[in-house]
């Protein structure tokens, strides 16, 4: 069995074929364009894994990982035209180095390029698989759209923020181990607890990384802390902030929400101590994690199969920061 | 067998379904808002003719015709969006009524819900639909690329342009009919020559739009005519005239492009008729008009079932206008 960084290898080699035509060149340079700018194809990766947790990888599994890694580059490309970004991986999104049209169409061309790589897998397979592929790029899109929404909404209940987090990109995660366990003809039973893991890891992942923005070592974290407080993000921690805090913190936070103050950061900061927001978001995180370990536990294969996954999920959640 | 108005009729009322589920409303509102403005269902009628042209219908080409259909109307919110157009069928368009960001993710749900109705069709015809249906969306999007840096090129070729419009719109209407055709169990070869029966009459039916949006009896063409003249649209009849124009009249159309006076209409058609362009445009169109009706006449079936075919295309082609 091969562990997560081998299959990176193993992943990038095969994904660094050409997934365009070479004309209109500026329809498809784009594209290019965007695909090289990398990324960790944590997806494609997990899609391998769900696969050797039961059975040697199915060439098969490289097919559909190009599809999932198509799609959520798809979904990149779209999200940055909607959120009018102009950097993404510290280059120019398409949209902002190529305008927004062509984003439009850049992103159409490799969803639908997506489809082409879903269906040159064997034909046994590619119901279920496009089932389950289907059923996940809606759930992605509502995300989306739920995300948008909760923008222009005052109250955000902290149970539709994991609805939305979930769909948004967990469901992703959880659906790349589950078409891997497909191809590697796992059960049903098999396949919904691997999907459930999934699922449950992509949560905590997204608890932690809400965490980090606001708790985090800046050197450590390599990102600039207390981005999502400057923009007013709705993140977990936020959310339960506002329901946890007393009426004087919650004028605060509000009144803070609404300038841009210097000190903002700070302050906000110092409420969501004062409301214990680090400890809970580290418990919720905990309770996630957990619940994505038993699902592991509860899949039926000899555990030392089980290692590769149970390494990614100790290295995805970092517990030292 | 069913004439066109027939198989419309069936069509309509398996259409008339819902297409996604309820919620989130914000996602999905606009998207029925946008399939509920209506339209002629060519396509899916096509799909359901070229079944019908071998076989009874099978019930799953009513599932390809839907896909179809939902592929066509995310074109179009897209499009609209590009475009930047506020009216579609005298309703304002889901660009205009939700704002880009919801007209971008309803038009990928309606793209990703198509899948959904192709991934329903048996799965021994599954992977030779799904082939077609991508490479067709994929020449979709090339097409309207094309189209768009058309317009900032200063010389188009009259074969660039046929290669465009081929791709922009005839290539869906052809495969259409060639997805219902191998629903319908029909052959290599006669799946090819209704594909290019398609793909001509396509191209005959956009010179003739061309030239009623310049020629046409506005009452009978229902639409402002000299629409194409106004916006500066590279059509049929523009690339001709700068051909076969002299130095003369080159540089007057030159100049009416890049100026918007009240006889600019008036000036370019009268520049039009002195080159011939109406008698040009009408040979060009029977041209494309005869090939597809040797295509048509090359299918290795009995003539009485191309009967609805050959109304079809009598129809699509007046020649009374």
């Amino acid at each position: 069995m091969y562990s997560f960084k081998e299959l990176s290898k193993l992943f990038a080699e095969h994904f660094a074929a050409k997934h365009f035509p070479e004309k209109p060149e500026t329809l498809y340079e784009p594209g290019n364009y965007f695909l090289s700018l990398g990324g960790k194809r944590i997806r494609p990766v997990m899609c391998l894994m769900g696969n050797e947790l039961f059975d040697e990888i199915n060439p098969d599994a490289y097919q559909v990982g190009t599809a999932i890694e198509l799609f959520h580059n798809f979904t990149l490309v779209h999200d940055d035209i909607m959120d009018d970004a102009s950097l993404r991986r510290g280059k120019p999104t398409v949209h902002a180095k190529y305008g927004s049209t062509v984003a439009l169409l850049t992103g159409d061309v490799m969803l639908i390029r997506s489809y082409d790589y879903l269906n040159s897998i064997k034909t046994e397979y590619l119901h279920k698989v496009l089932s389950l592929f289907n059923k996940t790029a809606r759930e992605v899109c509502e995300g989306q759209q739920i995300d948008m929404d909760f923008e222009k909404q005052e109250n955000v209940s902290l149970a539709d923020y994991i609805e939305m987090i979930s769909l948004k990109t967990s469901v992703l995660l959880a659906a790349s181990l589950e078409m891997g366990a497909i191809l590697g003809g796992a059960s049903e039973y098999n396949c919904k607890h691997l999907y459930e893991f999934g699922k449950n890891l992509g949560i905590a992942f997204q608890i932690q990384d809400d965490y980090l923005d606001a708790f985090g070592d800046p050197e450590k974290f390599g990102k600039d802390v207390g981005g999502d407080i400057k923009h007013n993000k709705k993140t977990f921690l936020m959310l339960y902030a506002l329901q946890a805090a007393s009426d004087v913190q919650k004028a605060e936070l509000k009144q803070l929400m609404q300038d841009n103050s210097a000190d903002k950061v700070e302050k906000v900061l110092a409420i969501f101590k004062a409301c214990n927001v680090d400890a809970w978001a580290n418990q919720l995180k905990e309770k996630y994690y957990q619940t994505a370990l038993n699902h592991l536990e509860s899949i039926a294969v000899v555990s030392v199969r089980k290692k590769p996954l149970l390494e990614l999920a100790a290295f995805l959640i970092q517990r030292d920061y």
